[in-house]
């Protein structure tokens, strides 16, 4: 069997110049990045602002095993079976991060035959973005520690500044550190602490951001610290929010590949999906509609905290409705989530999926809250049997949501296209009706309550006496009017990781608050959450190289 | 008067791919990052292999004043000239480094009317070379400390760690940090610290390797660490110089641009000129000696530093001959030698050039002793009189060597034709039997000596207990027979900022001897080398913008 990158070095790329032309983007629309990736300008929005938006179909996925439920890759061969079906579609997803690359996870755009490329620069520096994010990040930190240390004229409490650096790398030992050792001359001692790139507020900005103006007010906006009084420290108090709109000046323009069936796909932006919203930038999104008849997109982990977000966060910020949401399943997830052990995923067994499909269940009630119409797509594998696909087909038919089986890994766009004509029958025959599942002026213990009981079916919100501080905190300096941004285990609808199925009759316990006020949300923490990865024994790094011939191998 | 960036935005440039086309590179040779920029496909190398190489002219100074004598301005500017002569001259230069964009210096590629652009997109990310350094670098820093954390097979002393993270910033707080506090999940605690991502040996090694692969091999050489028995690690025993290779596929690949009037520049690659030895890429070079008629290149700092970098590393290395060399010259400069004070150097005072000029005599006869033809070239300011032009003709007309003035500043191209005419005349008529200055098999100390003795006229080199230890611990492991790269200040041909002119009978300190195994060449310490910059009170970037409608301000 090929590996992803063999197939996807074996693809026949057009010069992404042609791609460009399909989407009727003129050379100067677009800024080349090699031949085979370009950057949109976002002149190309407002050139296009009398146009009729695209349909917009999120994908999203029910409660993951930790092997992933193959979201992305639906993503993409949906996007490439719609195009076999005539219609102009246009997938946007999110950048992957250099760390995780030479961490476990390798190369990712998808898989198989349902990829984007070139996926080996998708996967390395691609065209900059998480750079200039990483660089406009620490140039922030740089002038906080700076400002302290040239005699803090804003009396910032060094024991209380909130905003951490940043490295694209997976790596534990800038967890926690020590800064400002070695005296006098290198400044203040403090803690502080690296986070991975993707984790960045910074991040999180540019995916909400509509212009480049809102970017630098949204990263001026960051809360940063708090004063020797307890009073808020933002950004903009630094006066370095023009150097790091700056450093975006490039990032913020979309990026455009293609998958291995040339469908057109904008790359752009990849925020954590715990304490940040999962989703690709709104700019891209609102580009692709603009430029396609069908925008396929996706959020991070399952419904109940990707889709969530991208409903309650996203299309709040950015105004858009979406057309359509598909949920993706698999069987093996299903089984997970019957109570079958992982070694007896791959063996039919219709009575665990009957168990376990109660999470499918609660993932299409919540979709459905939003008053978007739901397909469930079945993401195949070999080991599915046929009484397996019929007991789905039969419980969704109940449930009076359209289901299809989606075999692009295998077979790509074709493998799609029973997918494709039942999204396009939704889009051409179902209404959405969307609207947003609370209202952000709501007190932030309604606003999570409301999330807790509506999308994760727990009876009530718990609060560590921390957290309960931290929210009157954020009223008392009025940062408490924003949609919330849930961290949360994305293996159960609790906040338990082991409550798998549907779980009842549970409380979620909120352990901390924090504002991303730049963003626009608060992230409230139902556990730990890791901002920096580490590498495994054995890092995927240790297998990749690069041969004179320019040959790339272990990047899968 | 116009600021540069605002001759810079008003330039007429002309599309990379017209640019390329005048050195007969094709649509298969470049790789576009958008309309001003392009990366040369090291291809290129090959298919030119049996073209004859133009000549190359090294551009250096005499020991500088703290506010530079504008020895790229005069790069820039003699390239721009030569083509006015009607010769095919490409320009290969250093790329900035963005943390002192954002410090005190701000944005910078020649000055006035001898500018290389786009000058903001070469002063902030260009073509991601810089990040694509910091990735590798810190690729391996997290493998060293994982390798620890994961049971340390190779008994790394992690008191020894040489190898250090870096951040393309003026960041002080993290000179000297601690790392993996918070217990056994983040590693084990140690001190380590950051430099400035042109510090980093990988940069050293993109400008001295010679190919992708002699690029890899150079990164698995580097001595990282010591182990528990006191003997050396090095990165190929981590196994990720593969994955290292990876990140600097494009990296490798030298930068085209433009000047003000359209004269090729290949801008690639920018080590520190004290731990490092300060000159653009041996690929860069090389490529420019197939493409044009004549290179004009610089190395940093002064002549006793930079030059003798550039002759004793990097054509050692490259196999290059360079067949001019020019020294840079201001009446400021000679003045300040002379003894002015910084408040009167606007002042004519032939006395004082005359007492200061013995800086220059010096300089001179260090090139001669590389058997490379010299030329003196005056960068003329304004409050420059005729009395001291004449004095410096008159000097340089003694000691046989030509000197012309340049106005490349004020008039481009223009203003550099009398010292373009000269070089030309040299280029003619006048033989480079280059020669290195020492044999890299002598000992450390000998070699020492010999810089000491013949560039800077020290008496002896007195070394401290721990420089004579370090010594001796590189030749126990054989490590002791590469090119020395020194690291002093610039501002005097001394060890001491302050003795200006040409002083006579002292001593040079070494203090400490690094080896850079990767990059090849022994580094020695003469001071105080600061390797990861601060910000001052009121850095660059608070004076930084980017308006909605994508003007730039504040970035001089």
């Amino acid at each position: 069997m090929k590996s992803d990158i063999q197939i996807a070095q074996e693809a026949k790329m057009e010069p992404i110049i042609k791609i460009a032309e399909k989407l009727n983007l003129g050379e100067d629309d677009i800024e080349l990045y090699g031949k085979y990736k370009c950057k949109i300008s976002l002149d190309v929005l407002n050139n296009n602002k009398d146009k009729k938006d695209g349909k917009l179909v999120l994908v999203t996925a029910i409660n993951p095993t930790p092997a992933g439920e193959g979201k992305s890759t639906v993503t993409v061969g949906l996007g490439q079976a719609l195009c076999k079906t005539g219609k102009k579609a246009v997938i946007a997803l999110r950048e992957p991060s250099l760390g995780p690359v030479f961490g476990v996870k390798g190369g990712a755009a998808g898989g198989g035959y349902a990829q984007v490329v070139p996926m080996e620069d998708i996967n390395l520096h691609f065209t900059g973005d998480m750079h200039a994010i990483t660089t406009a990040n620490n140039l922030l930190c740089a002038a906080i520690d700076n400002h302290i240390h040239q005699g803090n004229d804003l009396r910032i409490d060094s024991r209380r500044i909130i905003f951490k650096r940043v490295m694209d790398m997976n790596d534990r030992a800038l967890r926690n550190i020590v800064v400002g050792m070695g005296g006098k001359v290198n400044g203040f001692l403090r803690e502080d602490g690296f986070m991975i790139t993707v984790a960045s507020e910074i991040m999180a900005i540019l995916c909400l951001a509509t212009s480049l103006s809102d970017l630098k007010e949204r990263m001026g906006n960051i809360l940063v610290a708090y004063d020797l009084d307890g009073n808020p420290v933002y950004a903009k108090q630094l006066e370095v929010e023009g150097s790091m709109a700056l450093l975006m000046k490039d990032a913020i323009k979309p990026n455009l590949v293609q998958t291995l069936e040339n469908t057109p796909a904008i790359i752009h932006g990849g925020p954590f999906a715990n304490i940040a919203h999962g989703c690709n930038s709104i700019v891209a999104t609102k580009m692709a509609l603009k430029l396609g008849d069908i925008v396929v997109t996706e959020g991070g982990f399952g419904a109940d905290l990707g889709a969530e977000k991208f409903l309650d966060i996203k299309c709040r910020y950015g105004n858009l409705t979406p057309n359509c949401i598909v949920i993706v399943a698999t069987m093996r997830a299903l089984k997970h989530h019957g109570g079958v052990k992982k070694e007896e995923l791959n063996i039919p067994n219709v009575e665990a999926l009957a168990k376990g499909i109660v999470n499918l269940e609660k993932q299409i009630e919540n979709m459905k809250k939003y008053n978007v119409p739901v397909v469930v797509a079945i993401n195949k594998f070999v080991t599915d049997s046929d009484e397996e696909i019929q007991f789905i087909k039969e419980f969704c038919a109940k449930l009076g949501v359209k289901v299809a089986l989606s075999d692009v890994w295998a077979k790509g766009g074709e493998g799609g296209l029973e997918l494709a004509n039942i999204v396009n029958e939704v889009l051409d025959n179902e209404e959405s009706n969307f609207k947003v599942l609370y209202d952000e002026k709501d007190t932030i213990k309604d606003k999570i309550l409301t999330i807790a009981r509506e999308i994760y079916g727990a009876k009530s919100v718990l609060y560590t006496p921390a957290a309960s501080r931290q929210i009157a905190e954020l009223e008392k300096f009025e940062l408490d009017k924003l949609p919330i941004c849930m961290a949360k285990t994305q293996y159960s609808l609790s906040d338990n990781p082991s409550l798998l199925g549907r779980p009842e009759n549970f409380d979620i316990t909120v352990k901390e608050v924090r504002v991303s006020n730049g963003a626009g949300f608060i992230v409230v923490l139902t556990g730990d959450i890791m901002t920096m990865p580490g590498l495994p024994k054995v890092p995927a790094a240790n297998k990749m190289d690069i041969l004179e011939n320019g040959e790339i191998v272990g990047l899968f």
